[in-house]
């Protein structure tokens, strides 16, 4: 091992997904703890997964992002309390994506919420417990629901090559779902809700698995895409940075609060939603440091383990680095970073102090990877 | 990699602590994630660190034990509402293992609480995000309570000649303190609480670290200590096996309730706690499976990456075991296991269903490192 890769023992405490076997037999060259199991870093490089995922089609194991179900009369209540977006009108084929806060109005989570009926409601999560703000709200204000981590486990179909390989496998009707909306699927005789979303900008689906062992649903799915050039994959670095698809502990803290992190559009303020962290979001309206895209120069970048610091042209403090990667299709390094509001125009020129010397950067309009989604 | 081992890139997403740097030097193995932090595995290997705690004394980096403090009029009650285990007549200077439930009475953490004041708690915790919980809570029932992470590190003294260790560097007073107590010992003219505690069976301390460079001390520590044999460990799987010491996601998972855990000392279900889980728990006083130690036959057992399934000597499921090591000061492999009630008595025959083949094993009167703590 050196500073920038460990070994790691696998252990009871890390769960595997129903795919775990056979997204590990695939190539994984490694793994990180995401809620407490085992996701893979890389399958053939960096670089090869990134290219492979822009032009063709990747089987992700997922599991990961651990499902929370929260089912009874006062489901969506109990979700609302979470979230100062207004979800109390969602349609019943709905995926809808959700910052969660607590009291003082700091990120506590940024999961998606699945509409799965009217009293049941599945919150797909980033990387952090969010299911013990549920039971800690139910058990003191005595809801009516259930809150539990059900046997669910997403599977990603992500890629351009996605919608021919869902087609064959679940039927051409499946493809026909529109963006963050969900339909249900056969799988082996079982209805199971497939949505077109994911952590990508190629496109693509989650298909929300349930039950023990996906073996045989990965083989078919890897037999019905071999002239799509299907291969196993894993949520990729480079291309999340430079399509602004944010990380819940790295590019999101929870000493954040939603408008820092670009998320304002989410905030439904004046609604009479519930929110538990209405009254505190609204006094902090206005951010003096925000998430924002930077490209930074030079070659590729050296392995980033702690946040990089950011510096205005002349040294003074203007935030940090959160990610940071090649973008071999845009033949630069892009970057997210934290911004005091004073540097975060687009175009300000910066500093960011790698972990192998400085580097000249600047505030970009926007990711460049969005425009591609 | 193989399948017991896997490569682990360190990234932004784990934080390190006060401590890391210069146990990292000391020359860990080996990193697993823990409350989203890094906490060495090794140094010497298992057998050679396990003898070494056992004749001198290890210092641990253990700031993935993360503390929430939770500050305010109403801080004593909103930890109340979290354990069973009445807590309302603390002492100023103790140190208390609370089991932690949610409204089903089933675990969401096995913390530690430290009273720092009668205002003002740290809730020292195993692997999950109770914060939230608290969080949760708190926003709910309008709380006067302030509930964050303040930059607070333990680092473990672990081993017989920590009570020697402590009286150099902190005073032959420090050593007074009795178990499960602390004290305030003077680390660069900032008091800071030393407790006797700590997740080993061979005495020691920890000392809760409030800043951002734990470097100085470390080394204050190591020279103080040279002719004590001191150095670099982390908590040792042999030794908290064979002393009974629970792993929480491992032999306490957020399923079972404190009697399962075996932890029904702790549950005060006569006292009007407040605690959310209290109904809950009244009617699961009679578990049907419960943790016991567990004694495992033949040479060293192979790498643990899941639970074993335990059956009856003729076959029957009886249970899982969670946890298993070499005890080689007893010699023999010894499990901790959550059995079922038909098998749990002590001398009982069963059978472990190892990774390599089946063991014969069977229930222990007690937990062997028990003894010599």
């Amino acid at each position: 091992m050196n500073d920038t890769v460990s070994r790691m023992p696998l252990t009871v405490r890390m769960r595997r997904s129903p795919f775990f076997a056979r997204s590990h037999a695939a190539g994984a060259q490694g793994y990180i703890v995401y809620n407490n199991m085992l996701i893979a870093t890389d399958f053939e490089g960096a670089e090869a997964d990134y290219r492979h995922l822009k032009r063709a089609v990747q089987l992700w194991d997922v599991g990961c992002e651990r499902q929370i179900e929260i089912a009874g009369p006062d489901a969506l209540k109990l979700v609302q309390l979470s979230t100062p977006r207004d979800i109390r009108r969602i349609a019943d084929d709905q995926c809808v994506y959700i910052p969660t806060v607590d009291g003082d109005g700091c990120m506590t989570n940024d999961p998606v919420l699945v509409k799965v009926a009217d009293d049941r409601y599945w919150v797909s999560i980033a990387d952090s417990d969010q299911i013990l703000f549920y039971k800690g709200v139910a058990a003191a204000l005595k809801l009516n629901v259930s809150v539990f981590e059900p046997e669910v486990a997403p599977l990603g179909i992500q890629g351009p090559n996605a919608d021919a390989l869902v087609a064959r496998v679940f039927g051409e009707a499946a493809t026909r779902i529109g963006f963050f909306r969900h339909t249900r699927v056969d799988v082996d005789g079982t209805p199971m809700i497939l949505a077109r979303s994911g952590y990508s900008l190629q496109g693509g689906y989650e298909l929300y698995f349930e039950g023990g062992d996906g073996s045989v649903l990965w083989e078919r799915l890897v037999d019905a895409g071999q002239d799509l050039d299907v291969k196993a994959g894993s949520p990729c670095q480079a291309e999340r940075v430079e399509g602004g698809l944010l990380s819940y502990l790295s590019d999101i803290t929870p000493d954040m609060t939603p408008f820092e992190a670009g998320l304002g559009r989410f905030c439904h303020l004046d609604a009479d939603t519930g929110c538990l962290g209405l009254a505190a979001l609204r006094a902090k309206r206005e951010p003096v440091r925000q998430v924002r895209p930077i490209e930074i120069d030079g070659d590729a970048l050296p392995p980033m383990t702690a946040f990089w610091p950011l510096t205005s042209a002349d040294g003074a403090p203007a935030g940090r680095v959160s990610s940071a990667a090649r973008s071999w299709s845009y033949g630069l390094n892009i970057g997210i970073a934290l911004v005091d509001r004073a540097h975060w125009d687009a175009g300000v020129a910066l500093r960011v102090v790698t972990s192998e010397g400085e580097r000249d950067a600047r505030v970009l309009s926007g990711f460049p990877g969005r425009g591609s989604a």
